[in-house]
């Protein structure tokens, strides 16, 4: 409402009244200027009354919502159904242009802004993390290994010759994909192992690297977040390698934007060597749904060269849902997160040892995984060879997600490459284990119910052990009076479900 | 609702009332086991009520939803922002897994069954619209230029002696840089004048294959919808050509669904020679939200392959908006929105015709181009030289989205490559114009305020003209007059505006 | 977006096009200056866009949304559950004061002024309608009986002395009982059957104000719409006797307000006699949910004094309907759903003629009803003397819903009183009959299906009774097949569905 | 979903996972059916999903939202705009019939289903609130005073030749009103002082009822919650007095439900005495919107008689509001804030109490009052009469709602009743005071922000006075300074604003 507006308002009901709400109006103003000011997410969460004029303000300046627009394009931001017209706030005309998907468009100055200001709210949210150097960020609505096959391709036309990727191991498909995808040759690196951890073999890296030649190395391919008893990469030595041997360091930090340890790591790397740019999930570090990945990296022009690689417009749907999140966290919202998510992985680590001493199993030493955690599954393996996969099967239909079963020996084969010991990262870790991780947003009944449903699990696997006699194995009435338990669970634990969910 | 339910709800109100209830409940019911069952569009639109339900069901079987879940994994599809969670209708867990974006997501059975029934959907509509013989697809969250450099990535494995894309010259950035991004050469075929339309140069295309050798060649990548005066590429003799020489084929179809035209195009393509696939925009075909792709072909294992070259989850929301929207119209109104764009087509191009006549200048003879139309703005260049540009921008300022004056001899280079009479197709094209298009969705109010408004500027700029004086040009109050017409037409013209927009 | 904001946001995009969102900003605004200044419904409807930046901006006037606001009061517009909040887009307050329904809000400055706009939007609608001299009218959170009851209230302070109220017989419950729940005594004038309707008996009235004596008669209280063979009361004959006899005069215009011959009576009454106040359903005459009246009258002090008499502030959820749906429509479009209705009636009436026809049966001529119909059930009645009901409940399961069947000789007992023919609005009518109207949103589909399964009820009804034998009547296989034929139907005919519903 | 649809979804995606969707879907019915089956609400509060599912559920149970229905009835639940659909989430015919606000709708069972669950609900919580006894409960969407003129209207039928209502005085209009709209004549009981507070005069109740007759009094009409320093009527003394004379009585608990003290003596007044019926506010007391009330009593075939006397169908939307608040809630929820209001009550307290002392005035003592307290104006009242307005307009302006100042000796007319010291609920109180309630929802912010600003506020009025000069008096100046302090605060303020408005 304009000046002419409140004073007719004024005429219609007391102008008192309607001066003090508008008054009002400018306390919400007032947020989104400085907002606009500053692009830095404010420290205290907006309430949605202040988000969705946000949103209802931007929309207003794309040209499919002009009053009297009219389209004569091939695109026009025409909607046919209300329903999706609504859930995108109307905002229509996605991000980016047919060169850059930072480049503003002329028909959509709103949802231009929205792109803008969602890459600043990023980027601070990436130096408050840890990373206080970074210097640009975007947004791509892309899965990570997806934005990492970008960064690769960007990186080809910097280093024709160059044709392998040196990549120390981790037995994640996508991280492998990625660079299959981009059309360059893997060169895994095998891990070492050292107590219970598997570290970066840093002697076969710069071994390798002489034995192919720099100028053929596309780039090292390191990784931060991982499956224990994987730790993240030792950035600072393979950072100071690639500044050495002058190259290209492309960081997958998929889930560590949400441990200080992840990001302190990254932040060494640039200090002391070399990152040209780092890329992590939106989803999995911002509590948004699947569908984005921020790249980020130390130097401005890479990551505007980065962006220019992006063929057409895109969508601005992970980004319209991080900033969404981020307005209405505010950056203590999010410190908060943090928080709690370090406490929750303390929790968790005491919860899962005391279990697994009472069935002589034993939570493995992985000091340097800030987010993962394994226990071992011995006992387990020792009297059956598929009672490992049961457990994890048991797991899932008592409605357990995400817990991770790693038995011996599976071998897998991924675009060609086969991987002896897969999803243990290495090629024979001494043991069976299970994984379990603290992950943000992760409430202490996960954690209560995990180990009360584990427990249960490993009571009955236990059970049928000691009956010693396959064709038991599958007896559905025992596990019928699990599920019968579980059911009761679920109405009774619902109690315990975070209300604001 | 289940049957105890029912039966509680009959002793708290007349069982007749309930079970009447109960029965229309089976009518909604009964529409999605069709949809589930027979995986094709619903010929009439659901009404909002069935849609939701279904949408509803979907998410309560992810298990992001799952009252009894504990989540213990690094990705659990928790959400921060209630607003966030609502608008995806709490399917947060996206589509696909870290090998293939068609793959079934065990955590989300909702979200994969989206997944699933939504190519479903597409592949049914692609078929209606005309190309009947194509055997898959898949909606991806990308850009139509992302997604062809996907397809390109695809076929390196296949052909790793190639370096080539032979490319028949069409002005648009995308298109280019989809080669360009996936590290190909492309080798620009220009255009033949043949009358007013610009059209495919096939002797040197062929020229150009023998003389790079078809092995060196990744594919021929043409092009159907385009804006005039350039029209789509001879698709049948191109891919008699790759057939020929066992060239792959990769046709950007970008808004070509819209039209039987392009459709007939692919499928004769198809019939006589060799398509390997065809890519098109989600938003433009479909009138959802920029974000989306759909990657089709004619060999189902082709197509599949190509779905695992993306690494990693997507988002699901492109998928969302477009199953929301096709269920919402039916194929019924999905055809009736074709029928209507092809009349709309007529009456733009007739009211255009009138237009240039009066101020003696002709709309060009595009007989092959079923979408876009070209003006000549012969009269306004001969005398200023940047009258075509101030043209451009008086549009653009009067809310006329998607006009496009292409003036003569501009020349930009894009990734290195200098072009010549650059958003002209050609390097001389014998006269500055105009271009409009008649998209999907448009509507007579469209065309009649164009039609008004160019007018309006056309009259505005011969006047400046005719004074003959460039001081005077920028001359504001004349603007303003026009300006402050154009706002009270604002507000009049919002009557016509579509209530359901 | 201030002007800072919009300053802010030219540094972040382009200035040329955030000040074309700024631009575009204007109309939106423009058009909520408009609204606020004239009080007048928009000829044209607003998009959404608009019509929830209006809300967005009127619930941020109120102290509940204020973003320093401290409340230390009994009643704070706080909202325990984020759904209900929005369902009400935050304006918590609802309308009026301890004193008057019409007062403003000192802590509601937005609900204040929803509450006037929407009583001048609907005050110009019942002119648009066709009473042009209402005074003044206010939207109460009530049904329309019990609206009633507060126009009888009020009357009571100015006539400490009546105890009656006189009333022509009308047969709807809440009619009768809105006079009961006052505390008056109705005087029941029973109808006079002229050709096949039932009038207002002018004498009967007349004879009994005499007899009563004016002094102990609180008012006439009228009635406009009505099921056939009833017509709507000779308004214009008893707002004479009103005036000549100094009494007042309330009339019950249920949903009357879609109807131009209605509105016509009340107008005519007014100006050649004496009109009180008239009472309409919110949600008969403009499409929202049950729930609300509004209370119109020709002094506007009258109006204000019935307005004082509701003792509380009340729900704004009638009021913010109508105006979200008035605001939707514009004056345009409701002027288009009159018309619409109207063309409806013709064709139902039509329909109906023909079917009753092809079953010996006849279409009461009932000219002066412009709204409901009523045709005989002769034939029906004279075998079996359920079967009348019979069709009622069989209409009823194939859901056709409003179709009403009345038999002979069914006898009512309502707060003591005890009414011969209840339904038919006189003691006996000459035959049972079956009434279906053509009210407001009305669609052709509506009226095919019903004719369709009314023929299909009454050939099934006959069979029946040709077989001669009660025990037959309620065989479930015939009605199975009936059944299982009308499932077929409403998948196929939901085709014709209108898809904004 | 039904079977046949889950068994089609396990082709399209793997069986395990589909049928662990469709294990989930059962925990959400299992939740509903409780709900239906013991009409009780739940311990722990529902997620959205759950909440909508069920919303949804319904609302496909009435015809308006049958697919093959036809409608051909003067109401049939069409609805206009899309909007107004989907914030009632379908849901429009209202609840009651005629004849019943409590009668089940032959064309709408899940809006009836709807009526009868929430008045369940809200008959749980006020059992749980302290009122064990409670036989039958009705939601009515009416304001508490309105509800109030209803009771007494019902009466009316039982006592036709009472004409007075015995009521002690409470100084809020609507309850003032509520008599008069009923046509009845309110027999004021002045208060007496005991200590700092105001309360019931036994002794000139028991004089009036035999000075006026039992059979002449229609009922005495008590009050619970009120402000400070009156407070809650001696109900237990009220009830024998009524049960001796076989007086119905009313009592106004307006917002009592949330203080168990007021509950508690309610419960007392039924076991010792009579209550009749005691009515409520919707809003105040749950947190919802303005715009229903809850008319309780002890007597079932009572509460039946007043909800017989609504004429006509009534509005769902508060049913809705609180029953949607409540299933998220849970009884849990519900105790929680209950217990959270009664803490706020003695922080409030104590805060006001210690600002109190440092400003030379007192917290009035008054124990009885659970929710509202006072605290005197003694040294402001002195020195300037206008001062306390002044107060109450300062902290109004700064944001402060609901405090309220009660200077002496001001005089208002009610329908033609004089009250002298009116809002004090006395002739003569003692000093000028202001009043601050604790009530349901309330956060430490609220009052923490409260007692900043008004200590604020008493400095500046002092400093006012201490210059002694009236000319000074509006120097905007000062309070310019204290404004642009106070907008400051409102953004610093807004981090402590609780995330979950």
């Amino acid at each position: 409402m304009n000046r002419e507006s409140f004073a007719a308002g004024e005429r219609l009901v007391s102008p008192a009244y309607v001066r003090q709400g508008c008054e009002a109006r400018r306390s919400h103003e007032h947020l989104i200027r400085l907002l606009l000011e500053k692009g830095k997410c404010p420290e205290n969460g907006w309430d949605e009354s202040t988000l969705e004029l946000f949103l209802h303000e931007l929309a207003i300046m794309d040209s499919n919502n002009f009053l009297g627009n009219c389209g004569v394009g091939e695109r026009e931001g025409r909607v046919a159904s209300a329903l999706v017209a609504r859930r995108h706030y109307r905002l229509i005309h996605g991000i980016g242009r047919s060169g850059d998907i930072s480049a503003v468009q002329p028909k959509a100055a709103g949802s231009s802004l929205l792109n803008k200001i969602t890459n600043f709210l990023v980027l601070d949210m990436i130096k408050l993390a840890g990373v206080h150097t970074v210097a640009n960020c975007f947004v791509v609505p892309m899965a990570t290994g997806m934005s990492l096959t970008l960064c690769f391709l960007t990186l080809r036309h910097k280093r024709p010759k160059a044709k392998y990727i040196i990549w120390p191991r981790i037995d994640q498909k996508s991280c492998f994909k990625s660079m299959i995808t981009a059309g360059f040759e893997p060169v895994v690196i095998e891990n070492v192992l050292e107590g219970d951890e598997l570290r970066t073999d840093l002697q076969a890296v710069k071994a390798k690297v002489q034995e192919l030649g720099p100028d053929n190395i596309l780039c090292i391919h390191s990784t931060t977040s991982c499956f224990a008893p994987r730790v993240p990469d030792r950035l600072e030595e393979l950072a100071v390698i690639c500044a050495n041997f002058d190259i290209p360091h492309i960081v997958n930090n998929a889930y560590g934007v949400q441990s200080s340890k992840c990001m302190h790591l990254i932040q060494q790397g640039a200090r002391v060597g070399r990152i040209d740019a780092f890329v992590q999930s939106l989803d999995k570090n911002f509590m948004v749904p699947v569908g984005g990945a921020i790249i980020a990296g130390f130097n401005d022009s890479f990551i505007q060269e980065i962006s220019k690689m992006y063929p057409g417009r895109a969508s601005a749907s992970p980004s319209l849902d991080v900033l969404i999140t981020l307005l209405s966290l505010g950056s203590n919202g999010y410190k908060k997160l943090l928080k709690e998510r370090k406490e929750m992985f303390s929790y968790l680590s005491n919860q899962i040892k005391k279990l697994s001493e009472a069935y002589n199993e034993r939570l493995l030493h992985t000091p340097h995984n800030p987010i993962s955690l394994a226990v071992t599954l011995k006992t387990l393996d020792k009297h059956h060879d598929k009672a490992v996969t049961q457990l994890g099967s048991m797991l899932f239909t008592r409605q357990v997600s995400g817990a991770r079963v790693v038995p011996l020996g599976s071998v897998q084969t991924v675009s060609g490459y086969t991987f002896r010991g897969f999803m243990s990262h290495t090629n024979n870790y001494p043991c069976a284990y299970l994984n379990a991780a603290s992950a943000i947003g992760m409430k202490m009944q996960d954690v209560d119910l995990f180990i009360k449903r584990l427990d249960r699990c490993l009571k009955t696997v236990r059970k049928e052990q000691s009956k010693d006699s396959d064709d038991n194995y599958d007896k559905t009435e025992d596990v019928d009076i699990e599920e019968m338990a579980l059911k009761l669970d679920n109405v009774l634990l619902d109690t315990h479900q975070d209300a604001s969910s």
